[in-house]
């Protein structure tokens, strides 16, 4: 193997693709990227064997070839050369290269590429294609209510319900749920519904161009395949039933109220700073224009005030302040509305206005003082 | 105690003196603050009975009184806090403050402000006075040669030879040191040597302001105050005697080199990564106008090769690449002069012309190849 890149193409392409490298993998070569020549261009590629990530950078192919790298060793060189052109060489009898810049060369020392998992990013399946912005907001808003408790699989996924022209991406970790609905650009009617874990779709975000760029989404056996510009995302996906979220959705209220989402925000973390930090309990207090958040621990008493629209019955309810400031943090509009059934139902939480967007937050049963 | 403040006064004041809570400390109360009501400005006050910090802050007192809040829930309120005038309220019968912005309040608990150590912040001494950024980069360009264990004191602190009319600031971990001689602003003799622990000259350059701003040192016992703005520092001093560094200072060289900082210290740093991470030994070879610094290790091998002025003995020597990559990075300048006495000898390195700095480094022994 022989070719010629720069180390801005290199340090983006390996940025991306050790997103895929484990460090706590036990084979050893899963540290590395797969570096392989291909027409006027260089694939870089990265497992844990949960999830692939193909990068493509431009490269001047000399001779065609590839090997395996040390993630830790080659990510970090690339990132401390000069800005030079990087020559690369390797021969068959090693399974070291030569890392050529101006004067100077590194040897590091890797891995045969034949002894690296065989990884296919070629799609079966008709595409599902998303703008980038919008599928990264979509992802942005609900991945807060995924598990992070790998006991229960399901919960750590996020439920992508495939319909017509248009996916539902639901995460909960039952204590609370968000739901997004996307449109995709296609007419064709799917009908499918696919279980991603919620650390693929956070990664994808991270790796993928913002934007106007087109995210496309195919199955390949039983997973999931991403490809957006120059990258390609690969993932398992979880097996079981995604719990039948419809039936805890509310349908009535008894109480509403409009209110400045970045005050509740704020009123709410300063309540939390005085709640218990195991189980940081707050009291919300709904009545007439105005919302009373009450806690009081050994610590001290919070007496936060904040002005809202209220429609409705007074009402009383109890949130882990963690919860709400999670599920505030990304509702993005000025607004937030907020519907209540009762003090031990699940309060609806939308930005004002939006039909395409909700979550759920079970209350915390309290003892009457 | 009733006074009226702003977030802004509060945030920038709790943030210096925070710097002296220690959370490890066994003692409740020193996790506190001390507010002490002044004539039209607020005392802040912490101590962890190594280092005390007072940070003046304006403040409109209504009632004058003191009391001790915990660090932890006042910075943390006081920084979430919406821009609004800060109303602080206590009365003598409770150890709580209650905190009003707005139409919210929150009350928090502390203790009574007679538990607090008395802490004194009038010098007893004359003020040597220096320019805070002088100051701030002196102890920035020295202090990477400090030591941090604990198990021999007097290497952990900064050794401050006062003179007539300029001070020299040393430090050493035996393996490295660094000295930098400093102007201050008043011409009369001292001949006073203090140990100042590093901790507390690291925590004094982020406290105080830069520029022009005076630092004002003057002596309290066996303490040493500094006094910056509205911001004082006390400190214990380190007991003990500083090795007489000044015998290991060579007189002569067989060599000397004049090179990049920069190319020296980026070549250093990529050899570094392919070192051993626990002994990270780079190999420099000396001759004409090329330092080479080479390093083969299980992971690869390194050839770096950077253009330099060379006068003298050619030279093989070895360093430790983490102590080189500090030295280098707090240069300051855009060349660097080394000279070398042989192999086993310490390396004196310098800002090239710089009379004012110097850095001495231990080669290490390596065996022949």
């Amino acid at each position: 193997m022989n070719f010629v890149s720069t180390k801005e193409d290199l340090t983006l392409g390996l940025q991306v693709v050790q997103r895929a490298v484990s460090s706590k993998n036990p084979l050893p070569i899963l540290a590395g990227i797969k570096f392989t020549t291909g027409t006027g261009c260089l694939d870089l590629t990265a497992t844990d064997l949960e999830i692939g990530i193909r990068c493509i950078i431009p490269a001047e192919i000399i001779e065609p070839g590839e090997i395996v790298l040390p993630s830790r060793y080659i990510t970090e060189l690339i990132k401390k050369l000069p800005a030079l052109p990087v020559h690369f060489q390797s021969d068959h009898f090693s399974t070291g290269a030569v890392i050529k810049y101006g004067q100077s060369e590194t040897i590091i020392n890797g891995f045969p590429a034949d002894e690296f998992p065989q990884i296919s990013f070629e799609s079966e399946s008709q595409d599902l294609i998303f703008t980038s912005a919008a599928f990264k907001d979509a992802v942005r808003k609900i991945s807060y209510a995924v598990s992070q408790e790998e006991t229960r699989p399901v919960y750590t996924g996020i439920l992508m319900e495939i319909g017509s022209g248009e996916v539902n991406l639901v995460a909960t970790d039952t204590y609370r749920m968000a739901r997004f609905t996307l449109p995709f650009d296609e007419d064709s009617c799917h009908d499918i519904n696919l279980i991603i874990p919620g650390k693929t779709l956070n990664e994808l975000t991270k790796i993928i161009a913002d934007g106007e760029t087109k995210i496309h989404l195919s199955l390949l056996g039983n997973q999931v395949l991403f490809k957006s510009g120059n990258i390609c995302l690969i993932s398992r996906l979880i097996d079981g039933n995604f719990p039948s979220y419809r039936k805890v959705i509310p349908t009535d209220c008894v109480s509403r109220v409009r209110i400045k989402t970045r005050d509740l925000l704020e009123a709410t973390d300063r309540a939390a700073l005085i709640a218990r930090e195991n189980a940081p309990v707050i009291k919300l207090h709904i009545d007439q224009k105005i919302i009373s958040i009450k806690v009081s621990t050994e610590a001290g008493r919070v007496d936060e005030k904040v002005m809202a629209s209220h429609e409705g019955e007074p009402l009383q309810v109890a949130f882990n302040a963690r919860y709400l400031s999670d599920a505030l943090r990304v509702i993005g509009a000025e607004d937030v509305e907020m519907e209540f059934t009762g003090p031990l139902s699940p309060a609806v939480l939308r930005p004002a206005g939006a039909v395409n967007y909700f979550s759920l937050l079970l209350p915390v049963r309290i003892q009457e003082e």
